[in-house]
C-alpha cells in the first residue's frame, strides 16, 4: 500500500455505528474523518433475539449516510464489521444482506474473541511504544472484551455478554438509579465475568486501559470533575456512582462531561465497570484512544500481503491445535493452487489464498474422528475462534472442507458462485491426485474452465501409469453429475 | 468375577447374528455354547438406508430365540453389540428399542473403530502368546476392519464400508460370476480401502490374520481342496477366483467346504479379500479363531473393575487429545462424585463411574472454542472414536457435558431417568462450587434427594464466607425451574 492511500472502517456496534476514514502515511494511519451515530441497535432485540423492524431501519438509514461518504472507495480499502447484537440476532441475515447492499461493501460479523483481538490492535497502535504488560477492557453495548497483551501482541482474548445497553435495559429499565439496582447489576455482571478470574489475575498485567464509549464517557465525567485527564480511579468510580444514586433517576443526572446520548446507558455502563474493577482488582484505568475501528484499519494493511496476513498464521495455529498432517496438507494445497491458477481469471489472488487455507485445513476434523472427518472439520471452522477471520469467511472455508469429499450435489452452496465452484473442484481434484499421500506426478495435468464446465486432462500415458489416480478422477467426474457444473476428465 | 461365572455376547452382524456363551475360568473364557443364524440384515437396507420391515422382523425373531437361551443371565454378564448395518440404518432406533425388549438386554451400537478394537481383543485372546506384529483383517457383511497390533494391544484400528453382503448385492446381484464383475468389485473395494495404505504398510506387520465369516469360509474351501489347514495364500485365492468364474453363476458353484448360507455372498467376499491382499501386499493369511464376540466377552471381564476398565484410559486419552485442564477436571469430578455418593441409592457404582468420566470431559469442547464449549464437547463425544464405549454411552456422556451449564429445561433428556437427573445435578453443582478453579470448601455441604427434589445445604456461615458460590447455587436452584425436578438450595 502506498503512502496517501485512504482506508475506511465501519463499526456496527450495539450502541453506535461509527465510520473512521484514515490515510496511510509512513506506516501509520492518520485520521481523515470520523462519524458516529447512536443507533442503539442493541436495544432492538426482542425476546426471541430477533432484531425489530425499527432497529433494522435505524441501522440501514445510518449505513445509507455512511455509504454516501464512502462512495468510490475500492473494496480492498473498506471493511465493515458487526459485533454482539448481530452475533446474537437470529434474523441477522436479513439485516446484513440489505445493509451490505446499502453500504456498498459486505458486512463481516466477527466473533467475540476476534473483536477483542481487533480492539487490542486498535488500542496498541495508538499507544506509545512500550514493553508494559497491558490489560484492555472494552465495555460495549452488549458485550465486554478483556484482553491481555504486550506491544502489538494480544496474549489472551475473551468476550462476555455484558454491556452498557444490555445492563441498562435489564437493571435500569425505568431509569431509576437505586442502590438496589446498582447492586443487582454488579452482582449479575460479576457472575458473567467470573470465568475471567482464572486468566486475568492482577499479576498478569501492569497497566489497565479502558477503550470504547463507556470508558471514554466515564473518563470525561471524572476529568470534568477535576480528576487527572483520562484516568478512572476506584475512588472516582465510587464518587460517580454516589452522584448517580443521589440523582435517583437518569433524567435528573447533572454532570459536566456527560453527553446526552450517553445518559440512558450510564447506569449499566458504570455498574459493569465497577464489577470489572472489583473482580479484577483494578485501582486505576487509563482511557485508551484506539478502539475496534482502528484495529480494523490496521488489519486491512496487514492483509495486503500474504506474509503479514494474520489469517495465514491462524491457519497454521489451527493445524497445530488439531494435529493436522502438515506435509500432506501442504501437498494438497500446492496441487490445488496450481490447478486453480490455470483455470481462474486474473485477479483471483485472494480466492487462491482462501483455497490454500482450506486445503491446509481439510483434514482438521480427524482429531475428532476419521469417520466423517470432513463434517467435523466444517463444524470446527463454523465454531472455532480464529484470529483475523470473519464468521462468514470461516463458513466459506468450512464449506470447502465439507465439500472436499463425498457427494458434491448434496452440498448446500450457491452454485452461481463460479469462484467457489472452482475452489471446490481444485480441492477435490487435488485430494484425489494426492490419494497415496505422496507428491503426485502432475506433469502435464491441466485444468480449464469453459462456462459451467471444468476440464481436467492428462498427458498421454498418465492414466496407464497411475490407474488408481485415473479411477479416482473418473469418479470425481461422476461426482459432479446432477450439479449445475460439469467436470470432464480427459484421461490419456 | 469368580471362576465359573457365565458370560454371554450377542453379535448382531450384517450377515449373521451370533450368540456366544462362555464360562470364566482361570482368567480365560471357555466356550459353553455358540449359536449362529444367517439373518442377513445387511441386505435389508433400502436406498434411503432404512431397514425394511422384513429385515427387522428377521432380526427380532432371531433375538427372541437367543433370549430364550439367555433367560436368567444377570445384566452385567451379557452384552449385545450391533455393527455396520445398524450404524447405517436411519430407522435403527425402532429396531433397537424393540430388539432390546425382546432380547431382555440393551443393544449397543458400536462405532467402526470400536468394532475393530473388539475384534482384535477377540483374535488376540485366542492366539498363542507371541510378540509378533499382527495385521488382522475382518471382512464382515457391510464393513471391513483392519487392525495392527501386538500382544493384546491394537496400535491402529480402522473400519471401511466394504463387505461381503454389500459387495455381493452391488456387483454380483444376479449371481453371475463374470471376470468383469470381479474386476469392478475389486477396483471399487480398493478405492474404498485406499486410505488404509498409509498406515497398514507391509513393513508394519509380520503375520496377517483373517477373522470372521468370509476368511473362515475361504479358509475352509482351500483346506478342503488340499491346502494347509487354515491358511489362505495368494495362489489359493487366485485358484478359488478362477473356479468361481468357471462356474459362471453362484448356483452352479460346486466346491467342497462351501456352506449353503455362504454361497450367495461368496463373490463379494472373495473380491474384497483379493483387493485387501493386493492393496496391502499380503501373500499368506492365517484364519483366526477369535472374533468380535470373544472380544466382547473379554471386555466384560475388564469392565468389572475401574482399574482395568478401558473406558477410563480412553477418557484420559481424550482429555489429552483435546488439551483439557486436568487439575480442574479432577477437582470437578471429585466434588461431583462426593455429592453423588450422598444422594444416590446403593448399587450406583457404574453410574458414578460415568459421572466421573463426564466431569473429566466437561471442558473438552474448549479446544474448539470457549464460546458454547459445552455444545462442542457434546458434539465431540457424539462423533469421536472412543475405545471401549458404545455409541449410546458416549451420547449419555455428551448429554451430561451439554447440560453441565446453561438452561436445564432446554435439555432434551428423559426426565423420568432419576439417575441421569442426579448425575446432571451433581455435575452442575460441582462446576458452580469449583467456579474459582481452586479446590472449593465443601465441608458440611450435603446433597439429598426426596422424590423429584434435590436439596443441597451448607453449614452455617458458608454463604457469607463464599458469596459468589452462594450466588451461583441460588442461580442453580433457579435453573431447575420448569423441569420435572426441583433443586432447593438451603444456604446458611
Amino acid at each position: 500500500m502506498h503512502d496517501g492511500t485512504l482506508l475506511a472502517a465501519v463499526d456496527l456496534g450495539s450502541n453506535s455505528f461509527r465510520l473512521e476514514i484514515g490515510r496511510f502515511e509512513h506506516g501509520h494511519v492518520q485520521r481523515v474523518e470520523y462519524l458516529k451515530e447512536t443507533v442503539r441497535q442493541g436495544s432492538g432485540l426482542d425476546e426471541d433475539r430477533n432484531l425489530s423492524q425499527e432497529a433494522m431501519q435505524r441501522g440501514w438509514d445510518c449505513l445509507a449516510r455512511f455509504a454516501e461518504r464512502l462512495a468510490g472507495f475500492p473494496r480492498a480499502q473498506v471493511r465493515a464489521v458487526a459485533t454482539q447484537t448481530l452475533r446474537e440476532a437470529r434474523n441477522r441475515e436479513a439485516f446484513l444482506a440489505r445493509g451490505g447492499d446499502i453500504l456498498g461493501y459486505p458486512i463481516d460479523v466477527v466473533s467475540g474473541p476476534e473483536e477483542a483481538r481487533l480492539i487490542y490492535q486498535g488500542v496498541a497502535r495508538l499507544l506509545p511504544q512500550s514493553d508494559e504488560r497491558r490489560l484492555v477492557v472494552d465495555i460495549g453495548g452488549r458485550s465486554t472484551e478483556l484482553i491481555l497483551g504486550q506491544q502489538f501482541t494480544p496474549h489472551a482474548v475473551a468476550s462476555f455478554r455484558v454491556g452498557s445497553v444490555a445492563w441498562s435495559t435489564r437493571y435500569f429499565a425505568d431509569g431509576a438509579l437505586t442502590p438496589a439496582a446498582f447492586q443487582a447489576a454488579e452482582i449479575a455482571a460479576k457472575a458473567v465475568l467470573d470465568e475471567a478470574l482464572g486468566v486475568y489475575q492482577p499479576s498478569t498485567w501492569e497497566v489497565a486501559y479502558g477503550s470504547s464509549g463507556t470508558a471514554g464517557a466515564i473518563g470525561d465525567i471524572l476529568t470534568a470533575a477535576g480528576g487527572p485527564p483520562g484516568l478512572i480511579t476506584r475512588a472516582g468510580l465510587d464518587w460517580l456512582c454516589d452522584k448517580l444514586m443521589r440523582a435517583q433517576h437518569t433524567d435528573r443526572v447533572r454532570l459536566d462531561g456527560l453527553k446526552e446520548d450517553r445518559r440512558p446507558v450510564i447506569g449499566g455502563g458504570v455498574s459493569v465497570l465497577r464489577a470489572v474493577f472489583d473482580l479484577l482488582g483494578i485501582e486505576r484505568m487509563q482511557v485508551a484512544q484506539g478502539a475496534l475501528r482502528q484495529g480494523v484499519l490496521y488489519d486491512l494493511l496487514d492483509r495486503e500481503l500474504p506474509e503479514t496476513d494474520l489469517r495465514t498464521t491462524t491457519v497454521g495455529g489451527l493445524m497445530q491445535r488439531f494435529g493436522v498432517d502438515a506435509a500432506h496438507a501442504q501437498r494438497v494445497s500446492q496441487v490445488a493452487c496450481a490447478l486453480f491458477e490455470q483455470a481462474a481469471p486474473p485477479g483471483s489472488e485472494r480466492a487462491a489464498r482462501k483455497l490454500d487455507w482450506a486445503a491446509r485445513l481439510h483434514e482438521i476434523g480427524c482429531r475428532i474422528a476419521h469417520s466423517d472427518y470432513h463434517r467435523h472439520g466444517a463444524y470446527i471452522l463454523d465454531n472455532t475462534d480464529a484470529a483475523g477471520f470473519a464468521v462468514s469467511e470461516l463458513h466459506h472455508l468450512g464449506l470447502l472442507v465439507l465439500g472436499h469429499r463425498g457427494k458434491v450435489r448434496k452440498l448446500e452452496v450457491d452454485w452461481s458462485d463460479a469462484q467457489l465452484a472452482l475452489q471446490l473442484a481444485c480441492l477435490r481434484l487435488s485430494v484425489a491426485l494426492c490419494h497415496a499421500r505422496r507428491p503426485p506426478d502432475t506433469e502435464g495435468i491441466t485444468l480449464s474452465r469453459k462456462g459451467t464446465k471444468f476440464v481436467v486432462s492428462t498427458r498421454p500415458g498418465w492414466a496407464a501409469a497411475y490407474p488408481q489416480s485415473a479411477y479416482l478422477l473418473r469418479e470425481e467426474s461422476a461426482a459432479w453429475q446432477r450439479t449445475p457444473w460439469e467436470l470432464e476428465a480427459q484421461l490419456r
